[in-house]
């Protein structure tokens, strides 16, 4: 068997297709984001601003969630040194977990090491619990989330995105007594749209279907509390298992689902991907406690977000750059081509200290090729008209369409 | 649909079985490894000794760890804000890669957010990338191996547990231009036992498989600079891919791979659960440096568990406690049933203040329900005298066989 000739095939297939992944070498710099150096010269670490992190509110720099972490560090050390129930579970935990489910409103929410594994894990392992579940998926929906419904074993049925006429279409072809399960996202990260939570909980009361949303990219983000669009939407209420991460607005990392005790007590007694596992560092618990409590009665990280995200996409629409529709914090510029996202990514790095990732296939489908902006509270008008300037600038060096403005 | 009395049925079924699992509520006092406070009781935190802890050389509280950690807290921030890919890379990914790919004497590595997704993820991508694929498995293989191997949808043969006369009859009997690759462990953390290495290489020789040993439970405790098993063994160079865990011995949180450099470049362009994931906290990245790093030139945390866990088996021999044969640092004692093994368990920590927690299904095969303890260099003589004195008093509580000393 010649191995190494089928992994260099693999990698070579990515290359040919201009969509090989170079990862950035930067640091960011704390206090000053969204500042950060980056490693890639020859001459030592030279600064650049960041623009596609998703730490949107910075609030991995906020110094309560630094002094939180800080004081478990030094209190408890720094692992937790075992599965959840081997060793692993502590006061922390705890606490991170009730604060979750108050947030959401759930009787009960459960820790996992990434917003991926909450997915996968609580997917599949529903998907198992409910004997000939199926399985109603957004077509747009998150790796994480498929990778978990693959592995439930479960039927599944693909709705087109947002449409619950579709959706509608689908639920009525199933037979009453089936278990079914519908499971889509708040905030599709990559264009920025939102689902229509009322309408498809309303499908859900109809066929009698469970509910699963991911709302990885709105906690902390929407509603009073940061509670998501479903408290934004007034919605929460109406949907059984609410997923999260804590690596993004929280800043940290570890993902979690909110739900009522009996789901819990399910997926925490049931689920591999949550058993078999060392728990979440008590580091890291603690800080996204912090985190979680300050975004519960602060909103000016929000709102700053939202206004700064509004503002460049009227810098971006004016100067005619091709901004997709987007009703969130997120900013994406249609490129439609894997090698032209790249390269103009490696124009800003390399000449204007702008870092943004070109987002390619398989993140986004082949021919949508973007790229993503998140702007946040700490990024200044002044950066904005760089920006705009600089990609005005590259579109035109590289004949790309502007639209010209209405 | 009553999907709550398909829950509560689920739920039924553990306790039935006597195996529902409740956490214990602890915190670990940082500097006084293995002493930690239990919440479960009325009167407020009261002191217990931890005997379960998989930070097996108590490296999540070691001054360099907490110091890296620390700084790096303060330098970038408390979370890495994206994927490896979108803006989530920093120098300490890299350097930490660089460091763990050394440790093996590999071209590569690549850093997952656990043990548990570095086996899941790199499993079933490379059960994906070699077509036709035949994955050979150790019984005993953990679960996170068991849920990649199963994910990447290949075929699957099971040799018994460390018999390589088993695995050549499997292997014999696929054909020579079938991928193949063999899958184990190389030290088994329920029974602490060892895989032969180079036997199993050999094998893989013979029949061109690649090989993929986890060393969760070995890296960092065995070989001159904690390289594992596969290190004491000198037997990297024969092993094509090596896993490890960075929240056991490494006491923080992560996982890795180790390999050549295009095998990483697979795993890290392919894998999805690699992919569409925050990347792990730099503050924890910088811990795992420091702790890697020490363990490279210090042995004296190997040498003091490894003398602790052989006074603790002679321990429980002399007293006729029925503790496992295990040739490594684990010291398991079989009690055979899951309500015993909860009753000891809870006594100890009502009666004692120790905290050893019971194992049973799935984490082992049903009437192998046992009692783990995991001694440090931090454990006394003093702490060992009183848990044996302790464990003999409740054996005969409940009627249990104590072995007459020969
Ligand atoms: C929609 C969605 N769900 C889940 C995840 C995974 O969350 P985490 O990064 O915490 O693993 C992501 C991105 O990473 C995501 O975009
Ligand atoms: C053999 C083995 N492999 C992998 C894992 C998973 O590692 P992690 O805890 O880092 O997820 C464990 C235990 O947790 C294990 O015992």
């Amino acid at each position: 068997m010649n191995y190494n000739h089928i992994f260099d095939q693999a990698i070579d297939r990515l290359h040919g297709e201009g969509r090989y992944r170079v990862f950035i070498d930067i640091l960011r710099n704390k206090g000053a984001f969204p500042n950060a150096r980056c490693f890639a010269g020859h001459n030592g670490p030279k600064p650049i601003t960041v623009w596609c992190s998703n730490d949107y509110l910075a609030m991995g720099q906020h110094p309560k969630v630094v002094a939180a972490m800080e004081e478990a560090l030094h209190d408890v050390g720094a692992g937790s040194g075992g599965t959840r129930n081997i060793g692993g579970n502590t006061h922390y935990h705890i606490e991170l977990e009730r604060e979750l489910a108050e947030l959401h409103g759930k009787e009960g929410a459960l820790l996992f090491t990434s917003g991926y594994v909450s997915n996968d894990a609580t997917l599949s392992t529903l998907g198992k619990l409910l004997p000939g579940c199926v399985i109603f998926s957004d077509e747009l929906n998150h790796a994480s989330m498929i990778a978990g419904i693959r592995n439930s074993g479960c039927e599944k049925r693909i709705w087109r995105h947002n449409d619950v006429a579709h959706l509608e279409e689908l639920l009525a072809a199933e037979a009453s007594d089936v278990p079914k399960l519908i499971a889509f996202e708040s905030v599709y990260s990559m264009d920025g749209d939102v689902a229509p939570i009322h309408a498809i909980c309303d499908l859900a009361e109809k066929y009698g279907a469970l509910t699963y949303i991911d709302e990885v990219h709105a906690v902390g983000m929407y509603g009073k509390r940061g509670g998501g669009i479903s408290e934004r939407d007034e919605a929460a209420h109406r949907i059984d298992i609410i997923e999260g991460t804590l690596g993004k607005a929280f800043g940290v990392m570890g993902g979690y689902i909110a739900a009522d005790t009996r789901i819990i007590d399910c997926i925490r007694s049931y689920a591999p991907g949550f058993i078999f596992t060392t728990s979440i560092s008590p580091v890291l618990a603690a800080g996204v406690l912090a985190s979680v409590k300050h975004l519960k009665q602060s909103s000016a990280e929000r709102d700053g977000q939202q206004a700064a995200a509004a503002m460049l996409k009227a810098k971006f629409r004016d100067a005619g750059l091709p901004v997709m529709d987007s009703t969130t914090h997120i900013v994406p510029l249609m490129v439609g081509d894997p090698v032209r996202a790249k390269k103009i990514s490696d124009i800003l790095l390399a000449e204007y200290g702008v870092y943004v990732q070109p987002i390619n296939f398989p993140t986004v489908p082949r021919g949508t090729e973007r790229l993503r902006f998140t702007p946040g509270p700490s990024h200044t008008e002044v950066m904005m008209d760089e920006l705009t300037t600089a990609l005005v600038e590259i579109w035109e060096r590289l004949e790309l369409q502007l639209r010209v403005a209405a």
